[in-house]
């Protein structure tokens, strides 16, 4: 019944999380939104979470699919929107989000999308993997 | 508890309805969005309801308030992701939504709210009541 709609944004797509991600619904996520980028073409993937008061390991685990899922498909995955206490949280649990870039909200999460698939591929990337904004 | 996220996307605002807008719930986003409209100077509202699966007259009345309260604002409401299932239950049982503007979904969304901006405010405007999509 449930469902965490998908929409597209240009070559991106943005799908905010407002409710709590329970196994079935996150496999019917996973899915839903490889099809998408599939069919539809996407860049990029956009997650917006600024409804979420708690991430835990699920949830983290959750998302790196949905980056790696993604990745393979060749998009790329930006968490944006997420709060203040939600970044404590993550950090202090020491929960890790590997292959997720983050942005402070969906505004800022494209822009670096963009950046990035403008820039040639080669080259370690490592630094990519933090917003822009944190270098100002 | 429950929160609507408002994001912004240019000059407009974007909120994506996915859970059930009980009293409480919907008194908050008309709160949160007239305040988001005034602080962030927005143009547009896009109200993205692909994941309703039913719209009543409750429903109907909050949004038809908040185009009202956006218009006031001199912000323009556009409801997309509608489903062909609601669609059908809204004539049946003749709900109207006034001063509420339609499109396909966001992106269709996005370019009637530009188009409508950068149209002359004079004229009649009637026909505009309908999305663009409907005359092809």
């Amino acid at each position: 019944m449930e469902r965490i709609p998908i929409l597209q944004m240009g070559e991106h797509l943005l799908v905010t999380i407002q409710v709590d991600l329970h196994d079935q619904l996150a496999t019917r996520l996973q899915e839903e939104l490889t099809q998408e980028i599939s069919a539809r073409n996407a860049r990029g993937v956009i997650i917006e979470i600024s409804s979420l008061e708690m991430v835990d390991s699920f949830i983290g685990r959750v998302l790196g699919n949905i980056a790696q899922m993604s990745k393979l498909l060749s998009a790329e995955t930006v968490l944006v929107g997420m709060t203040p206490a939600v970044a404590i949280t993550l950090v202090e649990l020491g929960i890790e989000l590997p292959g997720i870039l983050t942005a402070l909200n969906v505004e800022r999460g494209m822009a670096l999308l963009r950046d990035r698939q403008d820039a040639p591929l080669h080259g370690s990337g490592a630094s990519a993997e933090v917003s822009p904004d944190s270098a100002g």
